[in-house]
């Protein structure tokens, strides 16, 4: 038989229309519609679209974007398995009306979710895993090569950095980092000319390419929509607050759906001299208005901490050197705590990235076992100004593999829920946390006691493991205890103990 | 020609009132008036004697005091050279209307005379001379073995502590000082029927032993009036009000002539259950009107810190771990501060005693940078129990030889006077204590910078000392400086900056 090639064209068609029809989505995954629409005028600023999805009594609707050469988009992730069914409407007629379908299914393996607060203090995945924040900064690493960025990506992977604070617009920080990014946000003329009502979508299309090579391997993009270093190169510290929103509703309607985004306000926001705490609280309010799936909000100070009992910011995202002040801020806030400056390693000249390793990762401990989270940074002198913090890369740096090792004793110790400080003994509430009576983490710092008083609850029976967190080594001590007891130890810094409840 | 014995002897005798006549005391050192008296019922209540010393305009009136075996005695530190004459008066007439004169000359080398607080934070001695605090603790040396003792003298002059907190009493901390005191304070039978009423002379004549000999090696005897370390055994710790005052009236009179005493009314007060706040402050007032030499005052806490308005206390003894809050302190009450304990270096199980070297040299050099002083001590397990916090003796730690050598580099660069904190540039006042214009120096803690911004008085021009703290090393860099400048550091931990107004 003989088959006209319009009829085999006509069969591609028509399988690829059937397949459209039962695209499955991961629970968590985003589903993406798309169509050719107008490309004339300014399509950023005259063309609305809407989507909205149905499945049952679930409904959402969300923004579209437009994506350049004529093509809009919108995007929605399913929290609910089933079919959903949505409807287009926008202010032109070839985008408005469109209907269809897709089925959500369950998730894959590595697919948990996003992270939002748990149990007040802590955060964990939308499956209800919890997860343990143990962040780090490359400021810019998604402006850099392409060879840098595949290194960055290896770098988190093997030390288990689970959340990434990254800026969305490039940075300038001399001498640092001075170099211009592959892509700019926004049309226009580098360094300083630019239509703030065109965006570039070259830009977002890579932003979102690194958010998904960070979601595939397990990292939250803490993504920073606004900062300080800018050194009046680019300008885009000091657009109007218009075109700040605009830059917001274009930014949240591409990227809310991708599951591993947290919104990050600002970086050092009381450096920003363009914005004042009013102008703050609207670009909160219009991030938590515009995302219809409450991802995690902060924002993050130099030196001035913002007003966290804002109700739309879900955490403290801190910067401060002290990690022992936890507590009070779980007390005066009811949030959970997130040090996400606490000074970086390295050997720069500024008091703030010269930690040896030791107190990079002591500050880690503190932070775990004060019921807070830590995020490491590393500024060590490079002749090429590749500094980890800010361009990303590899590390120079001794305390990654040690907090990867805290990582570890974190998740295999709280496998049931959230850590706490135990109200009582005194002595056990110096960096100790607990999960109810079944585990207890107690960290002594750069001290060299020989032994150390803990009181485990009467009753149960507990193993205590000796950990050595420089060493990376966990020594069990022979037998099982309860009540009060005297730990043996190396008399050495460094020291954790832990004690578990055998079964 | 002969001689008849008795013709001998009156020649001995009239040399003997000659040589009595012209008694010369050095400035600062003290005259001892004494004379036989009463010894039946109870002379320490009941006999009253006062010497009033002159010269010129300057007159003194002193308490004098029992000394058992029917011997009453009188001392006086003349703080003015020339004659002196004095006159006696007593309820007993075979003490009373006594008089006589000595002569005050100028002090040997060694002798500079008491310690007082100078340029409002610091201490001088009365000769003038800068008295740059470093001390040191034993609380109980002095009730230890005469070998024992020894090495403690020693030790102290070997690391140059020239302060050490001691305590009248003798103490009990189970497990690791519970020995009996060769002397108690009190006639009586051991362990605690005692006659509060009635000394024993041979204690404080030990007590005053001790001193001596700390003043003859430059040593202040910080000495601690009453303290909580009893264990109910002895029973110092609850006497009354009565005979706690009566104790300080005759300690005062045995001990206020010795020019290295300070008077530290109490280690921890607020751990002292027997007395409430309105009873240390009616001892403060007792030791400040029975002491005519104005000797320094001070109360040190456990927790709680005292209220040092008090005008009678004359600078902050603080327990505290962290000695960054010196300017605090100082802002607070405006008087001098000594962190008298800020954790010990050791490898005790308790938060007090487990400070590696490190730890304890860094908060010493913290001190001094926040212009403030620190005091050392040790606790060591040991198998006898000999822990140098409480017994003295020999050290086993790293930092006392760290110790002496910032002693040498602070009294060698601050000659001229006072250290005081710059008040700008902000990133000087991190850790920076200069004197005037002609010296400053920097430290930057268990941070490993590879360089440092400093800036100095443009116009001068200084000498550059980078100084490895803890190996003890001071490296002159080439030529000179002045203005802003980025001193090259090693990158590595402990290493402290030192600029020098050049000829």
């Amino acid at each position: 038989m003989n088959t006209h090639p319009l009829y085999l064209l006509l069969i591609i068609i028509l399988l690829s229309q059937f397949s459209h029809a039962t695209t499955e989505i991961e629970q968590w995954d985003f589903y993406e519609w798309s169509h050719s629409g107008p490309s004339k005028g300014n399509p950023y600023r005259d063309v609305t679209i809407q989507a909205t999805f149905r499945l049952g009594e679930n409904e959402f609707t969300v923004s579209g974007f437009y994506d350049g050469e004529g093509i809009y988009r919108c995007r929605f992730m399913p929290n609910v398995i089933g079919n959903w069914h949505y409807e287009i409407s926008s202010n032109v007629d070839t985008l408005n009306g469109h209907s269809g379908t897709f089925t959500c299914v369950a998730p894959e393996p590595g697919n948990e979710g996003g992270v939002s607060v748990a149990n007040q203090f802590h955060f964990e995945y939308t499956s209800g895993k919890p997860y343990f924040c143990f962040g780090t900064t490359a400021y810019a690493w998604q402006h850099q090569s392409a060879e840098l960025r595949e290194q960055t990506l290896v770098t988190f992977e093997k030390y288990g950095f689970n959340k990434v604070r990254m800026c969305v617009f490039p940075k300038r920080f001399a001498p640092y980092i001075t170099n211009e990014p592959e892509h700019y946000p926004y049309m226009g003329e580098a360094p300083d000319q630019w239509d703030f009502s065109r965006f570039n979508p070259a830009f977002f299309r890579h932003l979102e390419r690194s958010i998904l090579e960070l979601q595939k391997i397990g990292v939250e993009a803490d993504l920073i929509l606004f900062h300080p270093y800018d050194e009046s190169h680019w300008g885009f510290d000091h657009m109007s607050l218009e075109e700040d929103i605009f830059y917001l509703e274009y930014l949240i309607a591409r990227l809310a759906s991708f599951r591993n985004v947290w919104w990050s306000l600002a970086n050092e926001w009381d450096l920003v001299k363009t914005k004042n705490v009013e102008d703050w609280n609207t670009l909160i309010e219009t991030v938590d208005r515009l995302d219809i799936y409450d991802r995690l909000i902060s924002i993050h100070n130099a030196g001035k901490i913002y007003d966290h009992s804002h109700p739309s910011i879900t955490h403290l995202s801190l910067q401060r050197h002290n990690p022992k002040t936890t507590p009070s801020w779980h007390e005066q806030y009811g949030k959970p705590v997130v040090f996400d400056e606490m000074s970086y390693e390295g050997n720069l000249g500024y008091n703030y990235g010269d930690l040896t390793g030791e107190l990079m990762t002591m500050r880690f401990w503190i932070c775990i076992t004060q019921a807070g989270y830590g995020t490491h940074g590393e500024m060590y002198q490079h002749p090429e100004n590749i500094l980890y913090w800010s361009k990303g890369g590899v590390t120079h740096g001794s305390s990654p593999a040690r907090i990867r090792f805290l990582r570890e004793i974190v998740e295999s110790t709280f496998t049931e829920g959230p850590m706490r400080y135990p109200t009582e003994p005194w002595w056990n509430r110096k960096n100790c946390v607990s999960q109810e009576e079944e585990a207890f983490l107690f960290y002594y710092e750069d001290y060299q006691p020989s032994f150390r008083p803990i009181r485990l609850p009467e009753g149960n029976s507990y193993t205590i493991d000796v950990i050595d967190t420089w060493e990376m080594t966990i020594n069990r001590l022979p037998g099982l205890y309860s009540g009060s007891i005297e730990v043996p130890l190396p008399g050495k810094p460094y020291i954790a103990v832990r004690a578990m409840k055998a079964n």
